[in-house]
This record gives C-alpha cells, structure tokens and sequence, in this order.
C-alpha cells in the first residue's frame, strides 16, 4: 500500500469509514507487467477482465486501456462493457444455465459466447429463432475435464470434477460442438476453469495436459481447429503473509512449454490463441478496505474488536472463511508485543467475522483505523445490504496520489428506493 | 401455499420471474395467533419483530397493525420503522460494536436501546456529551450465558457460548449494570439470544434457567428490578417435511412456567415483562421463491436444474447450506417416479446451489416453475448484487387473492447508479 497513516486517516475524515480504495498506478503497472510476460512468449494472449471481480466502470476502463478484455456473467456486466469496448468481441459472456431471455440479449450484442452447456446450444438456437437472428458464427464451450477440488484457499466452490455444476464432461462436450456445426456455426473456442486462486503453476501443466485431449479429439473427430483456449482464471494471489505470489515467467512458461509439448505430442498442425480471464489476478491485491475500530470487548478471555466494517462491505472472511491480512497503521512500526484477537463486524449474524484468534499489534485503540489487504476483488462486489447495512464508497488514488470518489456511499433511498407503497 | 398451479404461472407472466411472493393472509392469521397464544398466559408479552428477517414496509405496517414492535439492527432498520410506529418506545435498537455517530442517532429517536457490551455504554455517554442529550431512562444488556451452539439448521452462525462476538459474560453484565446506574440510567431490561431456528422448547427452559441466575444477581447486588426480559427470537420453522412445527401453547408453558419456578426459587419479588424478538418464525413459512427452470443438464450421472434464481435472491443455502424444501407445482399432483437432482443458481460461483443430490418428481421440463419454500424470512433481505445479478421483485398476495407489488425488480440503473464517471 502506498498511502501513508497520516493518508489513511485525512481519505477517513474526507469521505468517512469504512471506504474501499483502489490504487491505479499500482494496478496499471501490475497489468502491463502481466500482458507483457504473457505475450513475450505468447504474441497473441489476451485477458478478458473477469467483470464479477470488480465491476466498477472507471476500473474497467483502466484496465480496457491497457490492453485487458472482458468476460461478463451477466447482462448488467455486458451492459456496462458494451459502453467501454470498441469492438464488440473484446466481451466474453461466459455464463451458466442461461435463460433464453438473456440469450436473445446477448446474441444481439455480438460478443463471443462461451456456453457451460449442449442445452444452452440449445437454448442459444431457440433465442435466434424467436428473435430473428442469425446463429453466431462463433461458438466457445467450457470444459469439466473432471479434476478440480474445492478451493484451496476458501475450501469451498467447487468449480470442477463431477460435483461441479460447471462445465461439460468429454464426451458432452464432443456432441455439443458436433451439433453446433450442425446448426451452422463453423468457429470455436473451449473454455475451461477449474480452480480459484491457484498459487502453483503445475496446476497448468496438469490443465492443459487434460485440455489437449479434447483438443486433439476436437481436431480427429470433428475437424476442428479452435480459434482459441480460455484457460479460465485460476491466477490466485497471496492472501497469507507467508505466501509467494505465483512467479510469472515460470507460469508463462509451464503455460506456453505444456502446450508446445502437446501439440507435438497429438502431432497437431495449428496453435490456437490462449485466452485467460483473469480477476482476482489483476486487481486482487491493490484495493483495500479501510475501517474504524467502533468498539472493544474483551471476555470470555477473548478480544474482540469491532469494525464499522462488516459482511456489507466485504463477504469472503464470513461466507468462505477465507483469510484476508489485517494491519493497523498507526501501529505499523510498533515493535512491541502481540496479542491475539478477533476482528468482527456489526451485523446480527455470527460469521460476521474478518478474522479469529489472529495475532495483532498490542495497543490498539477504539478509533484505530484498520486496514483490510487484497479486497480489490470480490470484495465491494459481492457486499449485501443484510441488516439494512449500507455499501461504502469505492475510492481510486490516481497517480499523482489524489483521491477520487468512483462510487459513493449507499443512502437510505438506495435501500428502500425500489419499495412501493399505496 | 395457497396459490394454484394456474395463479403460480399467471403471475410469472404478468412479474417475470424470478419473484418473491409473501401471503398477507396467512402472516395476519399466524401472528394473531401468535401473539393471542402468548398472551392468553403472558398478557403483557410483547414481540418486537426482527426486521432484518424482512425489511419490507409494506410488510412491516401489516404486522404492526397487527401488534408487533421492532426490533432494528441498523440506523437504516431504525430509518423505515419510525415512519411506521406511532411510539418510538416501539423500537428496540439492538446492535453490536456500534459506533458512537450511530448511537447519537439512536440516542434522538428515542426508542429502547440494547446494548451488546459494557462498552457500548461508554459509546453511548460520549454520544450524549457530544451531542449534548440527555443519557437514556431505559437501557438493556445482552447476555451471553456461556452456552450456545452452532444452529442446529445451518451448522454455523454462532450465537451464544464463550466464541460468539455478541452479549456479555455475567460479570461483565453485572458491571455493565452498576455502571449504567452511576451515569444515571434508572430503567433496565435484559436480553439474550443463544440459539436461531429452535425447534426444541426445553432450549427455553435452560435458557430462562440461565437468565434467571443473572435476574436473581441483579435484584440481589444492584437492586435491579427488569422491566422487561427480552428472550431473543429463536423460534425456529419446519424448512424439512419431516420436521413438526414448534407446539406453541407448549412453548408458552414452557417459557411461563420456567419463569414462575425461577421466581419462586429465588424469591424474586416481582414479574419483569417478557418480550421476544422473532422474525423467522413470523414470516419464514408465509414467503416462496418462484423461479423457471432455465436449462438442465444431464452429466457426469448427476442432472442439474438451472434456475434463473440464485444467491441474489436466496443466500441461505449456499452460504449455509441451508434446506428450504422445493416443488414444482406442474408436478404436484404427480404420483410417478422420483429422481435424484440438484437445482442450481446461474451464478458463476460453485456454492450457487439450492439443494443437491434431492428426491424431485420425475419429468420436469426446461420453462417448468419451481417453488422454494419458507422465503419469508433472510431472503430477499439476504440478497446480493454478485455477478451484475438484479434482485427479483416483491409481491404480496392480499386477502382477496389479488397480486400487489411490494418491491419492485432492480435494474441496471439500480446497480450502477452509485458510479461515478469523470
């Protein structure tokens, strides 16, 4: 973090507590760097900006202008694209068990879709025939090469093997894109994800290694040659002080060496272009959530410290248990004694909690501003209004370390503003 | 449920779906009832509705109108509820680690105040110095007896028991009281919550056991005569079809009879009111989710219904794993088969699911209505805004069947209207 105490606090009295903040510089810079690894080796890598991870539109413009596209998962995300983009395939809609509906919407808008299903194929065709359009020429399915585990960070959503809900097996898989150019879409794609936040590269070479089996079948059985792999956007960071940050040029490599050996392997005549769609990645670690210690209590031979923070403003702690790193500037240079306590917010529900029995600086004060690590994504974005809590601010220091306000805080009229009364 | 088949789906063509639905009918009946059966034993007992379980106006001036307070957990809770109430001691603010700017809020409403911690007093003296009010007649404590387990529904969620973040330890209580004294509060009450979703009445009798051990020590060593005794609102609902409904005239024995012994055992001298603060039992089972089967897949032997439902509208099964039992009312009146399946949400989020590996009818179709009962309560109010995703509307059925819409379906403007652009 770049800001100062004395920083922390003046952004506190301008705007109030708690309030999410952004570093653009730190952001721009860590994107150039990851394109720019990325496409030493592999010319053409693209990023398409997992918009879930942190769906603020001055955010997404930053990282449009170096270089990052989108993948939506919803119409509100490709709403808010289709007003950033040139062109209209720098969007991936990647979704699941989409509506026709939403479909219709979505054909219109000419991004490249990436299908989780055959019955969305399905789907997709009967949105064209109510609505008049014509079958995209190009389709992009996702693969459940059946490995996967639950997160190894939140110990939980399961996003590959055969519990997941994600994804096609092989086998569906072949007879989707078999019928898709049997409706008469000739251009594909494969997609697939089965981790999240993922810090060791051999993750990849096991992923592409299952990758090209399909591959190579799509190319013997279907004569098809990809227009590209969306490796998905497993990239994790280190949440835990004793983490490494996953080395770049390693995962380039592992990437770009795993899929030169299969192509030799399979004998494959084409490479096909290597997509990712990176969030967590590219903005993880440059937001944090600031908060102001409201209240102490100490019982029950345990601290608590209470936030005006809570699950409002950042979910992951309560809802997967995940761990997020917690310092206290003023004490930052305190070389004194640690305690161990719990940090909670003020919601009525018990796993409001962003930390249990951790070790802190003694010597914390109720007022203590509190400084909550790597909450750039799938943070603001995944706050409800449980308890009538209200959203905090999203603030970005540009570069020259000005503060600027690019979501304010919510009000009463937000919350109730969709109520209607006689 | 008392809407058909034929109502279920002239509604989702008229709304869309998804759509929340309450019955205004059955609320009305259920807290008559409720209330009456209190009273018929306990003439004074009042509840004070936990708003958070559902913080829709229109249903809160329904079960005010029928005679139940608040409960408010936030300035925004306490924001709608003044609108409704003719009396402001018809509100109890009950909150935890509250900040000193929120208590001065509350301070000036004037409604009874709650305070988690001793420290909350202190919070509370300072708001009155700075804003030069007068310190509250009335104050109430929460206690935390010591004993408390995970939700027995949702295996998480810590209420009560030396780990929770809420209440106080009795010797803290007891200071917390002997302080309250000094600084001129005259007026107390006594809360506690230990347990959500109590099926079991004996969990009142240990729990007034436990309480009365505090009444006896305050009347005792502080001269303390309750005004009131707030038991929490743990009254659980049967989410499973092979649960019983609580025996509410047992409960009310339970609960009165439990006190009378404790008064007799400790020759207490006097009868302090008894209040509850149930929200899930008010409303939970008179609430249902009504969503269209999107897509299904068949795959890795495992066949996923694909809602276009998810977290955003129902947060408790995925955050909880919480069961909330499921029909689809095409079906109903189907004796064939059965099969084993799991209903998913559209979320790109592996925990986005609303049960797995469950006994549904066989033959459901793509288009089919699937209905996810006991809504009523932390539903809607659960919901967040994850992946772009727009929560549903609010409807309500009125007496005479007819649909009237209580909150309407978000928008993109809804979502983005906090932004801002430069």
């Amino acid at each position: 973090m770049r800001l100062t105490y004395e920083e922390i606090e003046r952004i506190a009295k301008k705007f109030g507590t708690p309030y999410q903040i952004y570093d653009k510089t730190m952001i721009v810079d860590h994107v150039r760097n990851f394109l720019s690894t990325f496409r030493k080796t592999i010319p053409k890598f693209q990023n398409f900006f997992a918009v879930k991870a942190l769906p603020n539109p001055e955010i997404l413009k930053i990282l449009y202008e170096q270089g990052c596209k989108f993948d939506c998962s919803s119409l509100s995300e490709l709403y808010i694209c289709k007003q950033i983009v040139k062109n209209e395939n720098e969007i991936m809609y990647t979704s699941n068990y989409t509506s026709i509906e939403d479909l219709e919407t979505v054909i219109e808008s000419n991004c490249i879709i990436n299908l989780d299903d055959i019955d969305g194929l399905d789907n997709l065709v009967t949105a064209c025939r109510r609505k008049n359009l014509e079958i995209p020429k190009m389709i992009c399915f996702r693969l459940n090469p059946a490995i996967g585990n639950t997160s190894s960070e939140t110990k939980s959503n399961i996003l590959g093997g055969s519990e997941s809900k994600f994804g096609m097996s092989e086998e569906r898989l072949m007879k989707a894109y078999q019928t898709a150019k049997i409706v008469g879409i000739s251009k594909f794609g494969l997609h697939t994800m089965i981790g999240s936040c993922v810090l060791d590269v051999n993750h990849w070479k096991d992923l592409i290694e299952k990758l090209y089996i399909t591959v190579d079948r799509l190319y013997d059985e279907a004569n098809i040659k990809l227009e590209f792999i969306n490796l998905g956007g497993g990239i994790g960071i280190p949440y835990r002080p004793d983490q490494q940050p996953i080395n770049l040029e390693q995962l380039v490599d592992v990437i770009h060496s795993s899929i030169t050996q299969c192509i030799k392997k399979y004998n494959l005549p084409y490479h096909p272009n290597i997509y990712m769609e990176n969030g967590r990645y590219i903005t993880g670690q440059f937001g944090w959530l600031v908060a102001k210690c409201c209240s102490i209590k100490q019982d029950f031979e345990t601290t608590f410290y209470g936030l005006d923070a809570c699950m409002a403003n950042l979910m992951r702690c309560g809802m997967y248990g995940a761990y997020h790193h917690i310092t206290i500037p003023r004490l930052d240079d305190a070389n004194g004694s640690q305690i161990v306590a719990s940090i909670v917010g003020s919601l009525c529900e018990g796993n409001d909690q962003f930390c249990k029995d951790r070790k802190l600086p003694d010597g914390i004060r109720k007022n203590d501003l509190f400084v909550i690590h790597d909450t750039g994504a799938h943070g603001h974005a995944m706050g409800f209004q449980y308890n009538g809590k209200l959203r905090c601010p999203e603030l970005l220091i540009e570069d020259d370390k000005s503060i600027r306000m690019i979501r304010r805080r919510e009000t009463f009229d937000d919350l109730f503003g969709t109520c209607i009364s006689t």
